[in-house]
């Protein structure tokens, strides 16, 4: 029988296998050809923008993730402060990675586009990979090392749940600070040039034009990447901190969540071969059997692939992985020794992430009746269209619940089926959540990858590339917009087993032996809890308007100092816009992001820690249902306009088209501010509670 | 020591002075003058609509009910049915005379606003009077008689939980089919006659401007009425069933709060007096001492008052009342014996009301912060207007929910060091809602008068009073919105204490012993609990489209259909509307409504009591954040395009103004329809667990 330390030395392994691809891939993107003169100095300013935030995002990160390594260190252990910076680390340097390639491959894919649709997919989806990939291996590896260091005190996973917080504070700067600067560049950048100066969109002499741009990356490549490497380090820390408490099989229960993890990063690696394999690869002609059922999958991508092809390459890499991971993590589970019944946890968790984000497709997509009805409300104006989208928006969530709430209770069933406890149904719900993410090496590239080809569409409007170049970009991009809605569907269902699975831990951690609903701090808990999601959604819409209106000021001084500009012989200061949004969104989300750290304290010493077991439910429970409904809402917005686009009531410049622009960028903050940060939110608030459980009594108000 | 049946009998008494008064306060009210002729006539076609809305309303109702209770008898007992019948008839007979009145005060009050505001007051306030005294008297009644025929058998106050079914029933009816019907009629109207036909608001040649004027009625009197009927009958029948299982000394707590209800007749007849009381009355000159003091704290009333006079003698009604409480429940405490502990939790509930109310009335009022930065908002187009109201409402849930949480927290402690026992606890929660409406007969008289003055406004319009009474009657609508505004802060928050209660209640009914958070149902409970107001708001913003829309194709019908209609000379049938418009309402709310009473019943059944539970409480967080946030995002944009229609960023008709009007017309569904909808939908799904508790199991996935 495999035990923990075993399991986690194959995933110390897998770690370092998804570190040597993601140097390889690294360096196959990298050498493609990067276009002419005009798209290199427009991705150099991009790149240059994206440095300038990079570098100021992680100066204020330093001095946030010192105060709280300090702060663990002198009220919980060391060996915990350690382990947050070293998450905070991993978290960052996957981010780092994940945004260094997409600056890079944005101008890349567009030169590989003149070639064909398929070449442009190549480079843009193995950028997406890099991404990938970096997110699972570095937290693998962060906390397999740190695991095997701590190992041996009993203590031990209690200190690794300190590498679940640092991701969990990087993550929230990345998804807020990154969504706040994303739509207040946007906002800004469109306020000046296009309504005050008549400039059309992604126009170079616009100063706010490359924080625009920069915002793409910040908030859908780092930003999602920050939240997903979160949710997957969180889930297994989750699963193995209550494995600790299931009694004599303990060690191999620990285990089992790393192994997961390690046959996913192999799974993860077929699925992006499915996507990424060329013909002239000696693998790819092998007349080794194994290699030829290994091969017989691989889709044919060439020059005469159409976009539906395309689409269902990127579909069949997910479910190709998904495969194999119903057949490795059998394999798992058999090699531990548990109950076949986690097979089927994991199973469901695969299931669960995959209907979920079915879901948000059917609710976002134009080609489907909910995005359709709020075209046609577009025609009866501005209000009528946010009446239909706020209403497809709410009624979005119905699915997302009933699915994660059956996977939530045959998970618990299964569990305590398997092992007659309590504690075994909530390591089945955490080990649902690693299930779900097991996958994440490729799903996270077919969903980064959106951003890249966004951007390559921009380079390729910008620098005047030939028409048919630019069909092919936005046919790249319009794949990238699927697979978008899919990937925040995933990052939404994960975020709350994860974050339930945390609360499972916080509960067993704080030794909290009955937790009735009717104790008495638990009622007032839940109210609150479940307000926060309200306040903290409050905060970020209004701090984008904020953070848009500081930009405006910039452009409207960079227009009236900078001579020349207008006419196109002065320079733009991109950086200052690229510094006023990186400051402002900084700025704008100490509060909101203190609030997630700080509230789950007070709550803990002044109500206790039966209040904040309630309150992490409550705030859960309203973090999910309005991440959902202001993501789903953002997005299907975002695609009415899009139908009204192609034509429908009347085309671009219609009366129902300006209905829908307003519902577009209502949907804006919605879908790329607020609601994302949601996810962070509700896992934050979690992790907080569960490394300071054991600090918590039982509050200033005992009775 | 007063023990249960007297107090309930001192409740009997006070429900029948209550209704003794009504019979006064309505004579007093017909006999006003009713104006001229062309007032006359539209006040004709509101009262005409209004019973076609009613024999419509009542037909629907009237099968339901006989349904519903065939099933109470079947399943349950027949004193359960009885019980329901009669909650359901009581209801609606407040209703029907809270209408009634206020159909016919509306008239009378725009004749009485030639004298002076004064008069206007007097008349739109005596009808308000009417109403709220009506809904407190007819609960009081129905559920003193019978308590009384019921007593002596254990089962007594099961049986009377079907009163509170009843009522909710009705309530479920009246607030959604009326929202529905209210902003139906309202879109309807405007699209076929402002904006196809070029005719002006509140035009007689429009068929749907009665529905227009009788909807109004039917949101804000009816509606709201049958809220709180619900919410009053709820709170002291969960109090009371709560009281029935605290041991020995239980008979003085089922007591209790009939005795609140009790004196709380009394403290709102003063609060009324003290608005409604003329010089020359024979008591106001009265030389008794005791009767001058009663007659120093009443506000004089002259021809000379200003609007500031006014809003104060209305807020010092509800004061007054509040004072005279604090008083009449020391005694109360005192005569039934029970700690002094609950008379603070009584005062507990009515600070918690009054300052929800406060802050209802802070984010909705255009002289405070919150509204004006969305009138600034309004400036930068429709979208921004949206963005800005949105993050207003999600901003106010902030201290209603730390009110709430705050006074339930209190509740509890205190209830549970008097006694000791959780339930004392809960029973102390109950208390905090009957506290919170003990001033109900005065509070919903200042809400109710507000749609009678905004009625008496159009009739001046409609008939072309002079310019000085067409002011005083707008400067009492002004004071009615502000009113409105407080009003549904005390609805969502009573409903919110209700509902709690009541779950208690359930808790203690369906005998759950252990009711652990961890309990494997109940993660999936709390999920989809909180899950369906978001469907049901879907549902219930997605029918108001659909309604608006029967009603545009019968009004360009009749403009088609009927000669002369266009040039005045033809008679439009406004009854059809209004047949079209109830039609509508009832059809298209029957889908949410029923949900509201079947969901519960189903995971009752299939995932057992205990999923119940975290299904209420689940909704009750989820439902309690929805509705405010939607209630006041809504008023805050109606007063931000009030705000901006006194002349600010550019006044009526600029661009500020029509954005203004974009968010107006998002709120009316939110503020009017769904929002307050969902207030029923949290206490109906509470009193259906409570009546149907000693049915439910385990559940079938029993572990």
């Amino acid at each position: 029988m495999l035990q923990a330390n075993a399991s986690v030395i194959i995933a110390l392994l897998m770690g370092i296998a998804g570190i040597v691809y993601v140097k390889w891939q690294l360096k196959r993107v990298l050498s493609c050809d990067e276009g002419n003169e005009t798209m290199r100095s427009i991705a150099a300013a991009i790149q240059e923008g994206a440095s300038a935030f990079l570098s100021r995002e992680y100066r204020v990160l330093a001095i946030f993730v010192a105060i709280v390594a300090a702060i663990i260190a002198a009220f919980l252990a060391w060996q915990t402060a350690v382990c947050f910076v070293v998450g905070a680390v991993a978290s960052a340097g996957a981010g780092y990675l994940g945004m260094y390639v997409a600056v890079r491959s944005n101008v890349r894919t567009a030169a590989a586009a003149s070639h064909g649709l398929h070449q442009g997919l190549r480079v843009a989806f193995g950028s997406g990979a890099i991404m990938g990939m970096s997110v699972v291996s570095f937290s693998l590896l962060g906390m397999t090392i740190l695991f095997l260091i701590f190992s041996g005190s009993p203590e031990q996973l209690t200190y690794v749940t300190g590498f679940g917080f640092g991701a969990s504070s990087i993550a929230l700067f990345a998804r807020v600070g990154g969504g706040i600067y994303t739509k207040a560049a946007d906002v800004g950048a469109d306020l000046v040039g296009k309504v005050e100066k008549g400039i059309p969109e992604d126009d170079p002499r616009n100063p706010a034009v490359i924080a625009d741009n920069v915002g793409d990356n910040v908030g859908d490549v780092a930003g999602m990447g920050a939240d997903l490497f979160e949710s997957y380090s969180s889930s297994i820390i989750a699963a193995a901190a209550l494995g600790a408490s299931l009694g004599a099989n303990s060690l191999a229960f620990i285990g089992l969540p790393f192994l997961i993890g390690a046959v996913g990063v192999l799974a993860s690696l077929y699925g992006i071969y499915m996507v990424t394999a060329e013909d002239n690869w000696k693998i790819r002609q092998s007349t080794n059997p194994v290699l030829v059922l290994f091969n017989k999958f691989v889709t044919q991508i060439d020059e005469t692939a159409s976009l539906q092809a395309l689409l269902d390459a990127l579909r069949r890499s997910v479910w190709g992985a998904s495969a194999l991971i119903v057949v490795f993590s059998l394999l798992a589970v058999l090699l531990t020794g548990v109950s076949l019944n986690y097979w089927f946890v994991i199973l469901v968790g695969l299931v669960a992430g995959n209907g979920i984000a079915y879901v948000t497709e059917y609710y976002t997509s134009y080609t489907e009746k909910p995005v359709k009805s709020i075209a046609e409300a577009c025609q009866t104006g501005p209000a009528t269209t946010i009446i239909q989208g706020t209403a497809v928006g709410m009624m979005s969530t119905v699915f997302p619940v009933l699915i994660t709430a059956v996977a939530i209770l045959v998970s618990i069933w299964l569990g305590h089926k398997a092992d007659g406890s309590i504690t075994a149904g909530l390591y089945a719900v955490a080990l649902a959540g690693v299930g779900m993410l097991s996958t994440l090496g490729v799903t996270l590239a077919t969903d980064a990858y959106g951003p890249v080809a966004d951007n390559a569409g921009g380079i390729a409007e910008m620098s005047h590339l030939p028409e048919e170049v630019r069909q092919r970009t936005d046919a790249l991009d319009s794949l990238g917009n699927t697979t978008a809605a899919t990937g925040k569907g995933f990052a939404i269902g994960s975020a709350v087993l994860t974050a339930l699975a945390l609360l499972g831990a916080y509960i067993t951690a704080a030794k909290i032996d009955s937790l009735s609903i009717l104790a008495p701090t638990m009622l007032p808990g839940i109210l609150i809890g479940a307000m926060l999601p309200f306040l903290f959604s409050a905060m970020t819409m209004s701090a984008v308007g904020k953070a848009a209106y500081n930009i405006v000021l910039e452009v409207r001084r960079q227009f009236q100092e900078i001579p020349g500009l207008m006419e196109g012989t002065g320079k733009p200061d991109y950086a200052a816009c690229v510094g006023i949004s990186t400051e402002g969104a900084l700025k704008e989300m100490m509060i909101p992001g203190t609030m997630a750290v700080v509230v789950p304290l007070i709550v803990g010493f002044v109500l206790g820690k039966e209040a904040l077991a309630g309150l992490l439910i409550g705030t859960t429970a309203s973090g999910f249902l309005l991440a959902v409904m202001m993501a789903n809402a953002g997005g299907a917005w975002d695609n009415a306009k899009k139908w009204i686009e192609t034509g429908q009531y009347g085309g671009k410049g219609s009366d129902a088209h300006k209905a829908a622009v307003v519902g577009d960028t209502v949907g804006d903050p919605f879908k790329d501010t607020s609601g994302p940060s949601l996810n962070i939110l509700i896992k934050l608030m979690s992790i907080v509670s569960l490394v300071f459980a054991s600090a918590f009594g039982s509050g200033w108000l005992s009775f």
